[in-house]
């Protein structure tokens, strides 16, 4: 059986996309029990489908800071992460405060022993359908030491086996070059450690991350944020372009209802939704943020990241890893 | 006048493409005189046209090491990069190795007094039609320090005003957030330097470097080159899934001919020949590498932009400015 706790209220569609999320999770899954938190009367609906409500009224805001994560002890984020070690549930599910939700875990779940610093890992879909790229730290830290990315390879590569049943066995390393030499200070340390791991294939450009052939890529969390955020801009403006493209005319619109069908993929790979959301790994439980503004679709794609990962137990293989 | 040395030589394209970019510049510009650099027979269709042919027979290789760099003297990048200070020319421009070239033009050109680092300066089109930002340094260096940084945004802005004419009213900071407290240690002395800058605006994500507001975004040239070679790799990828969803089928390529003229802007915004290379920025010359594959149209738009940097005397300004 795999315990869950989801903190029911932390996005910003709130408890109607959560509730349909986990009721039509819980229809398909019947080795999974859920542990809800947030206001009763507004769970009520759950009552008799999830295992416990843990009542709270209070959600952080999402620019929260860590003082204030720490101190609103009432608040959702607050409950559902506390009560992953007081149920002893596998993992836990937020489409809160990232900030928030990062410093919760790291503080009361604690990192697993020996993990230096938690990563945020996001699952990137690449060009060849159905293939994901598996990118850390995206953001979890700011300064790293080679050792870092060492244990970022390790940690990669124990939550793609979890997440999808096969060795990582192209893992690389992000630089301005693939030349010998290539790389700053830091890559140039963390190049030689890493070679190590029979699994480290070497340096990669940031053209090629998402070629699908890559299956974990680490980066410091500072350039992983950039890599993340800076894809995500670009990706979502042509996304917008192309839109306004289609709408433009009514011989664009005619275009759009003969072209749409091949333009399926393309869609469906762009769909951000799909992937869930960011996990922080190096905790002693499955942490995964939903993206902030999640409908019930891709909470529900979270939800069942969190379950596969925790089913999977990811927390035990980083601790072999390790 | 304004005089300009072109290594006709270096690009993967050859003589057929720079001879045609040069004929088409001079025909166009009665105040800017040309020396090519290159074999004199394969140079002939420029006699009478350019001012002076500098003769060589020998490439450089793409890949090509500083020592070969600095080794082989007879080629074309060699020639044309000494022939900027034997010539007393405003500036230099070359398709061929980008490490040849920055190498080349940093110890032969000598930086700026007052300049720590030369940076690798790229324009970027932003989802603001006619808009762009310009991006530093974006892989010229891999270790910075804030001084460094500082500088960047310094010569960020001479490069705007040379270009555009227009001061750079927005001068941001690579980071990944714009919290008080956000970026990495570099960021956070860089962020506290550049205060003293007015034109200093703070910190940007990366998701909002292309959105068109900024003027110029400073990047350690390792987080730089990663930032510009994944967003790159991404356009590149979303702009081959729509033209292999609109090639699929009959159905696709009639939608094809009716939406066209709609996707015009947005392949208009997405054609990096537009943008036509990248600077070398800090060095004593206006230092333009053209993209390794150019062709006619886009060789034409580096040589365009070398001649404006030149002619509005942007190492000057640079002087200036420190």
């Amino acid at each position: 059986m795999v315990k869950l706790v989801i903190d029911m209220m932390g996005g910003d569609n709130g408890y109607a996309i959560t509730i349909e999320a986990v009721k039509n999770f819980l229809a398909n899954h019947d080795d999974c029990e859920i542990i809800a938190v947030g206001d009763e009367k507004a769970l009520e609906p759950l009552k008799g489908v999830v295992s416990k409500i843990i009542p709270s009224q209070s959600v952080l805001p999402m620019e929260c800071g860590v003082m204030q994560a720490m101190r609103q002890k009432d608040s959702s984020c607050y409950k559902a992460i506390s009560a992953v070690n007081e149920e002893k549930a596998d993992g836990v599910l937020s489409a809160g405060s990232t900030g928030a939700f990062l410093s919760l875990a790291t503080l009361i779940n604690k990192k697993i022993p020996g993990v230096e610093r938690p990563a945020l890992i996001s699952p990137f879909p690449t060009r060849v359908p159905g293939k994901n790229v598996v990118l850390l730290d995206v953001g979890a830290t700011s300064d790293n030491s080679p050792e870092d990315l060492f244990q970022f390879a390790k940690m990669g590569e124990a939550y793609f086996k979890a997440a999808y049943g096969e060795e990582a066995k192209n893992i690389k390393l992000i630089a301005n070059g693939t030349e010998e030499g290539k790389g700053n200070n830091l890559t140039k340390k963390a190049n030689a450690l890493l070679k190590a791991n029979p699994n480290y294939k070497g340096l990669i450009e940031a053209r090629h991350v998402l070629d699908g052939e890559a299956d974990v890529v680490v980066f410091d969390g500072f350039t992983g944020n950039v890599f993340l955020k800076g894809v995500e801009g670009v990706a979502k403006m042509m996304g917008g372009m192309m839109k306004e493209a289609f709408l433009a005319s009514f011989s664009s619109k005619m275009g759009y209802l003969l072209a749409k069908k091949s333009f399926k993929p393309m869609i469906k790979l762009m769909d951000y939704k799909r992937v869930g959301g960011a996990l922080l790994i190096g905790v002693n439980t499955v942490a995964v943020k939903a993206h902030g503004n999640s409908d019930a679709y891709s909470f529900g794609n979270a939800l069942t990241l969190t379950y596969t990962l925790a089913k999977n137990k990811m927390v035990d293989q980083i601790k072999e890893n390790l």
